[in-house]
């Protein structure tokens, strides 16, 4: 798509370059022939060093583009993206090479590999599974039954995932009009599974908006786990039923989540953190300790605290 | 089934009536040929306008019918109603009509279309879909592999389901005898899905005991979410990640549900109402506003609240 | 597996006995020909009545053994089990019995029955369904769309398990080493559902670890509820959406729990017990009631704490 054919469709007039834009990204890790946006200002900083060729972005910030960035001016930067999100987005077949499936693996016949696809050796696909356009499985891995991968997703050797769940779905993500209506922000990204990682039954995890969700190496997942896009699971962490991770948190390594647990969304927790059942975590947290409660607290804090509304109570 | 052969059934003595039920109905939406039933005396006021042929209710009750409308006198109705609830249940599979595919639409051969059910056109249909006996799938819908649409199921327009959601499971419902077993209420309602509805991964959706569940046209909603039976979820309605809803409850249209929320069953939830992450929603709310916690309080207030704990905390 | 090559396989020196052992379980529950552990020292006094043939423990426990029973010596016993808990586990396919399908049964052509199932008569097992080696389906039993059974779970009579729902996926134990990487506890346990029950969508029942977790008859569960390893349901129980119980948790018979409630793993829970919506139950409860909250107390209790808590805010 040329460059004066994205302005026109999203009415920033005067723009008539024709460089071909070939995707969308954040402005940190948009390269060349890409086109990044600022539509929060806290990021505003990350401008100068974009190596995008255009960037949407609030008129009044344009003059902080580097030489060479083009600016396509917009009052809703955020709606922009949404609206230019879906010519980007892939669609759901592609390629026209058959998938490639290794040596000793077997693949049950009802389970569906489309083109584009691998699945390496020694492998056991299961029935009912979908594996996507262009998504890579390893060696030695176990998809159990009506397990979806899809398109573009990674999953690493020895990876086992347990019936149900799906890996790749849509994030969760919308631009608002002032009409309260929701536009799609159309999900380009994948979902990376390193090595030795386990995924429970009937858990889902979200594609990256850009980029991709990574879950690293020896991480443990229990069932009816929630992962949100752009997410990163530090390695050997361990996440039990039924947490729930909203978009952009990246957990460091041997982080634990208890049952029922959460975190919100753009946080970053320490490794060697442990989060008890049913935390609610609102806030990044920088020194590895034991927490619990919602709001979060220090374990022996929140201690202290049900002491105290016991206490209270009895009087 | 004839009127006096459901009066045998119930074991209601005198009812000679040979009139044709074909269905079965709440007092307000009943109609001619319809049985209906009196199980809880706050909707006693409904016996004066309904339609119904007859009316399953305590024999004390049975005054208060118009004139014209037949008693079933039972002295545990609700256990009358799951009793001949299985008697109108539909059958799994129930037509000879060949399913109808549109025009440009996709079916993956693995997907299974049952009988009597229709697909617009230029839709999706991808591996391991289930679409029920007479269930109407709108045109440009794309169903991720794996979901299940069940029998009756009505999806509008450009509706996108991610894999492994479910549409029209059975309400959670049963009446209970005196030795503590449940009796299935058998749901013989369905599940209407507006236009440009999207819904995430794995989750479900109830569908009714009588009449619809329905999510209203442009409503978003998240993965591993439960809506109960007999819920309506108001126009662009967003709800997050692992939210549950208790059956018929109503939310307004653009209502927001964060990530974990609750609310119980039976309740009104004001238009633009925004309940934060966790909410726990016990009481119906008619005043929009930001709502948090558990039990419900104004958000400003969980905030104060919070504080205070804090503060006792200290001391 | 020989003795000797299960301690050579463990490190453990000295152990020449070439008696077969046929499979691992608890001290309780194991019989000759099994071995079994001790690795929570409050399980110390299961040794003495062990029928185990072999039991690995720390070596200053050996001297508790009973007459006859070797010891298998390790510093750490749980990851002993672990490694050894590899050896033991089956293979997803291990029969080459054809299925047996009983009269009056029907069977969509894209479920997967595999070889050593059994399926008794008159039921729906609908499209996408998977049912392992070895497992065994009682009469009547409806299978939705995509629901997958686990090898050797075992399947009562009038069962009705709605889509998507996953019973017999691994438990979530591990080992861990000194690094924090998780050793992988095989489980090669079952689940029992009895008669009479019914399962909702997208709901998931772990494994046993050793032995059965298991449904008694008559209970009723509803969506997305996850059901940990090992645990017990008595007769009649209720468990209402998004609840989650950890592993081997009993409950009593014709317990309730509310939407979003949860149990800690190791708990036992008595008869006729209600928890509310949202409880989290930490501790076993001896007598029965009406529960609520987290930390849980008694509901009368609950009721008064938010009553001054309603008050705190108001000073």
């Amino acid at each position: 798509m040329k460059l004066f054919e994205i302005a026109a469709l999203l009415g920033c007039s005067g723009v008539e370059d024709s460089i071909e834009i070939t995707g969308m990204n954040t402005l940190r890790e948009a390269s060349a022939g890409e086109i990044s946006f600022l539509s929060d200002s806290k990021y505003e900083k990350e401008l100068e060093n974009t190596q995008a060729s255009a960037v949407i972005l609030p008129s009044s910030k344009a003059h902080l583009l580097p030489k060479g960035v083009i600016a396509l001016p917009s009052d809703e930067p955020y709606m922009s993206v949404a609206l230019l999100s879906k010519h980007f987005s892939k669609p759901i077949r592609s390629s026209e090479v058959p998938p490639v499936i290794g040596e000793g693996s077997v693949v049950y016949p009802s389970a569906h590999i489309e083109n584009g696809a691998s699945i390496g050796s020694n492998c056991t696909i299961m029935s009912g599974v979908y594996v996507g356009a262009d998504a890579v499985i390893g060696d030695d891995v176990i998809l159990y039954p009506n397990v979806c991968i899809y398109r573009d997703c990674r999953i690493g050797n020895r990876v086992m995932i347990h019936a149900g769940s799906v890996i790749g779905s849509d994030g969760f993500g919308y631009a608002h009009t002032k009409m309260g209506e929701h536009v799609k922000l159309y999900q380009n990204g994948n979902v990376v599974i390193e090595d030795d990682v386990e995924i429970g039954a009937n858990t889902t995890v979200d594609c990256a908006v850009f980029g991709s969700t990574i879950i690293k190496q020896g991480s443990k997942i229990d069932n009816l786990v929630q992962i949100g896009h752009n997410c990163i699971i530090g390695e050997h962490s361990i996440l039990v039923s039924q947490t729930g991770l909203a978009g952009s948190t990246t957990l460091g390594r041997n982080v634990v989540m208890g049952g029922q647990s959460a975190t919100a969304g753009h946080l970053s927790i320490a490794p060697f953190t442990t989060m008890a059942a049913r935390s609610g975590v609102t806030k990044s947290i920088t020194n590895k300790g034991v927490y619990s409660g919602f709001p979060l607290m220090e374990h022996k804090m929140w201690l202290k605290m049900q002491a105290k509304l016991a206490k209270m109570l009895e009087s």
